[in-house]
Formats: C-alpha cells, structure tokens, sequence
C-alpha cells in the first residue's frame, strides 16, 4: 500500500509501483493524502486505516505500507503502519531533503490534533528508509532551503566537520549538486541514526539533541502559518538559540556569528523581523508545545560547533527575552 | 482521566475520584464512552482523544488515564493512553469478571474497524491493573458465567489444579463467593501475566494459548450478534476444538467430556444449536479473523488438562468439520 500525495504520487507512484512488482511485492494499491500540515489529522489518519483495510482485507497476508513523499507522508502513514493490525512493516521513501535527514530515520510517527503538532502517535521504526536523490530535483528552492535548515542543525550541535564543509560548499549544496547532496543526506542520517540508536524512547535524554532549534521555531511556524517552512522556523529557533546560548555564557560570540552567516547565506531568515508577530503568543505556543515538561521549557544549546547541552527555563522573563532574540 | 461508561460510571466513579484525590492525583475528568461493541470504533477513539486533550491541555503535566470498565474500556482507554503524546501511563480498574481476567493483563489494546475485531491498536502495558471484587456484585448473572467461560479456559489448557477446583466449587463461583473469586481471579491474572511475560508482543507463538476457544468463539460472538455473549461464544468454541483435539488424536475423550460438563454445569452453552447459524458464515468470518495467518487458522488445542498444542489447519473441508462441531 503506497501511501502518497496527489502531486508527488504524479511523479513517483509508477516508478514505485513498477519496483515493488518487479520485486514481487504485489498487489500494489495508492492511497492519496492531500498536502498541507492541516491534512496530518485524526481525520485522515482514519481515512487511510479504511483505505488499508479494504484494499488489503486478507488477514492471512500482512500489507507492507510505503510511504512517499515528505514528512507528513511518513508520520501519518507511519503511525497507520504502528497502528495496522497492531504493527505492520513500513518503508519511508522521501521525496523532500527535509524528510530525508529528518522525518524518514527515528521511528517517531504521529498526527496533530487541535492545535498541538505530533499529539497523538507511537514509535514505529521503518524496515527501510530508501532514499533516491534524483527524487530531490522535483524540490523547489525554498523546500531544498528547508531542507538545508536542518542540514546545518546537525553540523551546529552534532558535528563540527558537517558543518566546516557546509561553510566551505554551501554553493553547491544550493544547487542541489548531486555528489555532495550524496555525503551530506548519509551523514545526516548516519548522525540521527546514532542519537536515535542510544535514545529511542526519547526517555533518556540524548534524543533531545535534534530538538535544536526547535522550541522556537516550532511556536514561530504555528504562529506565523502559513509565512514560514520549517527549516525557515528552525533556522530563527537556531539563531535565537545561538545568542542565548552566548548569552548565559555557555559557547563563545564566534558560533552564534558563525551559524547566523551560515544561515543567512543559505537564503534562511535568521530572525522573525517583519512578520509581525505578538511575542506573548509565540511564548503561549512555546509553552504548549508537547515537549515541554514540569513546568519548564528544555533548549538545546550549543556550547562549540559540533557540541551541545541542554537547559531548562522555568522563568518567564526569561523566556521573553529568548523570543525577543528571535523577533528582533 | 476516567474513561469510563454511563453505567458503571454511574456506580463507581465517585469512589473513584475520591480515591485519586485523596493521593493528590488531582484534577479528575470524566468521559464517557456509551455501552455496546459498536462503540469499539475510530469514532469513539477519536472522541475521547479529543477529551483528554481538552481536559488535559497542559503538556507540562503528563495525565495519567483510568479505564474504569469493562474489556471496552482498557481496550480503547488503553488505546488513547498508548497514542497520546507517544504514551502516557494508564491503570485498568476492570469491573467485570472477563475484564479482570482477560482485558486488564497483557498490554493488547485496540479498537475494532470495519468488521474487524481489535483490527486497528498496539501494545501498552498499564502501570498497574486495580481490581476490586465488590464490583463484580453489580454483575447479572449473564455477565459472570461470560467471565467464568475466560477462567475455564484458564484451567482448561494452563492449569489442571484450577479446572479441579472449578469442577469441584463450581456452585460457590456461580454464587459470586468472595473468597473463592479471590483466589480465582489472582490466579488467571497470574497464568496471564506469565505467559504475557514470556511473549509480550504476540511473537514467539506462546501467548497463543491464551486463544483456546477464541478462534471459532470470535466468528460465532459475531455472526450470532447480539445473542451470544463473548464467554458464551468461547465456551462454544472451546468444547468444538476439545473435540477436534480428540478427533486427531491430541487428547482422550475424558478432556472433551470434563470440559464440556464444567461448562455446561456453568450455564453456558456447549454448541451453537438453535441459533440457526449458516455454517459458511462462520467459516468466512474465522478466515477473516486478524490472528489468521499464511492463509491458515491456527487452532490452540488441549493435550490434557492444563496442557495445549497449536496446529495450524488450512483444508477448507477440515475448518467446515470444526464449524460443524461448534453447530451441532
């Protein structure tokens, strides 16, 4: 059962199609989920539970569930996958950069409800997340820029090498350039798959780590909806991180200058100037966001390129100035 | 969060938020999920995931989730619980003889999807399962022997010291004694909670046994709807494959005789006679049955008292012999 959009599945569905029948994986069944954040609902969680079941009715076959196209496709159809008959196999096959280093490796598969991102889901971990870079010239610019948000995330608090050679190719990272698209989308994930491996459960601590930038920038996409993607969101939640990490002293000026001009040359906004938005709501957003927890807000900060630490803020002056460093 | 039915609600739940306040488990909701199988559904899911959250907006305080119910209630509150936020603790506090025997150990939880039994869930162990016998009082009669069927079964392939005791204070069970359904009920939870411990996630073919009468009782229950219960359609079932067990020569005929005198004795019903069932009806809602599997049914078959084996059968003509045995 492929799980898709109508404009991705346009593109890729018969390709899919005609390799899982040349692999023997028949039949082959789609189901569309349409785009847009709002459709990663209960609704359509529901709607694809029914698509499975009366496409797949057999009991006596398993359905393998593959989902292509981005992240929304492999959290909706992955929590369907969790959930199908308490746990059927499913492979990511995304079709976005920012799904590809982000969404496709972890095993964390959910939906919204109400206002609240990744309410309601599980872990289920993927059989494959199989990756076809030339998927990735169908992006446009400002999805590949989305992408290269979270690219830079791993290279500022995972890996100071990642993120020396995206300073030096960030030219050809922008033009999708293939070879280095190849080094960057495997250690990314190579990257995630460690901090994954040694946290699954997200109980221990260490999985918090690709939360950087996050806090924010979750609270500044719901608020500024529908003006910032992800990665742009991620990419003022990192530079707001950056100064407040410098701020309390905790890494030196040179990395929040360093990763604001890294930022800023990928065509990523590193602040929400001009957006107009209220700070007492991206404070209320922040706050409800589901990670927070007893009361307090966890950052993750760095404290050298490659490096990190994490804090909690319980003071709510405190957290108006993290926000003002991200609206000013 | 109480989950719980009008119905039991109405009795217990008082009792029950007095019980939490006072260890400071503080504040306590209430929703209601309405009596009746059909009530199983995504629907009902969803509602009550939208109630908690509405309750429970604050995501700096994890809400701990009591299912205070029958089967119905740890199945979908067990269901929510395991999905909301990715998981949050849940206690079962079962009201029914079947439910504290059967639903509240082992973690399965789930709702039904078309007509489909448990199609769509996963597995989340509660923090602790509750149980207070005063509540079986409000049972009618119907209700215990449903639950007496699940302990039979218990006995039946798990524990031949527990069949001799229930053959020998059967009259003392039926008359809902205290002592004796103490005793009873502990040590169904504790022949669960064994063979759950040695195969948590339905894997390695041992919790199977926990499936003895339920591969035909499931057909039945349904195709009989609403007129047997679900311990009426496994005593059925049960007696079918102790007969099928003998006929290939897993078992002697005394299994068969005591098993179906014990449930005969317990008001229960030993085949589904007189309610003019179409034998091809139930074969067709077995095959469908989600434990089918490799296009075969698995039956869990008595040995001996206290003893089982599982044999897979996918001769159509052999299942319409089992599904005449049920019949006749």
């Amino acid at each position: 059962m492929v799980f898709t959009s109508p404009r991705v599945g346009g593109l890729y569905f018969d390709a899919v199609r005609a390799g899982l029948e040349r692999a023997g994986v028949t039949p082959v069944a789609r189901h569309d989920v349409p785009d847009g954040e709002e459709h990663k609902s209960l609704e359509e969680y529901c709607r694809a539970l029914r698509a499975l079941l009366s496409s797949f009715p057999d009991p006596t076959r398993a359905p393998l569930v593959v989902n292509l196209g981005g992240g929304l496709l492999s959290d909706l159809g992955g929590f369907v996958a969790g959930t199908f008959r308490r746990g059927v196999p499913c492979v990511h096959v995304p079709t976005t950069l920012l799904a590809c280093v982000d969404a496709g490796v972890g095993g964390k598969v959910a939906v919204n409800l109400g206002s609240v991102k990744n309410l309601v889901g599980l872990f289920h971990q993927p059989r494959l997340v199989f990756i076809d870079l030339a998927t990735l010239k169908t992006l446009d610019a400002r999805e590949l820029r989305s992408g290269i948000a979270e690219v830079i995330k791993y290279g500022a608090v995972l890996s100071a090498p990642l993120f020396g050679r995206l300073e030096r190719d960030l030219a050809k990272l922008l033009a999708a350039d293939a070879s280095l698209l190849r080094t960057v989308v495997a250690e990314c994930c190579r990257l995630k798959a460690r901090v994954v491996a040694a946290d699954e459960f997200d109980r221990k601590g260490k999985r918090i780590a690709l939360n950087f930038g996050h806090t924010l920038g979750h609270a500044l996409e719901m608020a500024a909806e529908p003006h910032l993607t992800h990665g742009e969101a991620v990419a003022v939640g990192m530079v707001a991180a950056a100064r407040f990490s410098a701020r309390l002293g905790f890494c030196p000026e040179t990395v929040v200058r360093r990763l604001r001009e890294l930022i800023s040359r990928a065509g990523l906004p590193v602040s929400g100037r001009g957006l107009e938005l209220a700070p007492e709501t991206v404070l209320r957003l922040m706050l409800h966001d589901k990670k927070a927890g007893r009361g307090k807000l966890r950052f993750v900060l760095p404290t050298r390129l490659g490096a990190w630490r994490a804090v909690e803020v319980g003071d709510q002056e405190v957290l108006r100035e993290v926000v003002r460093y991200a609206l000013e």
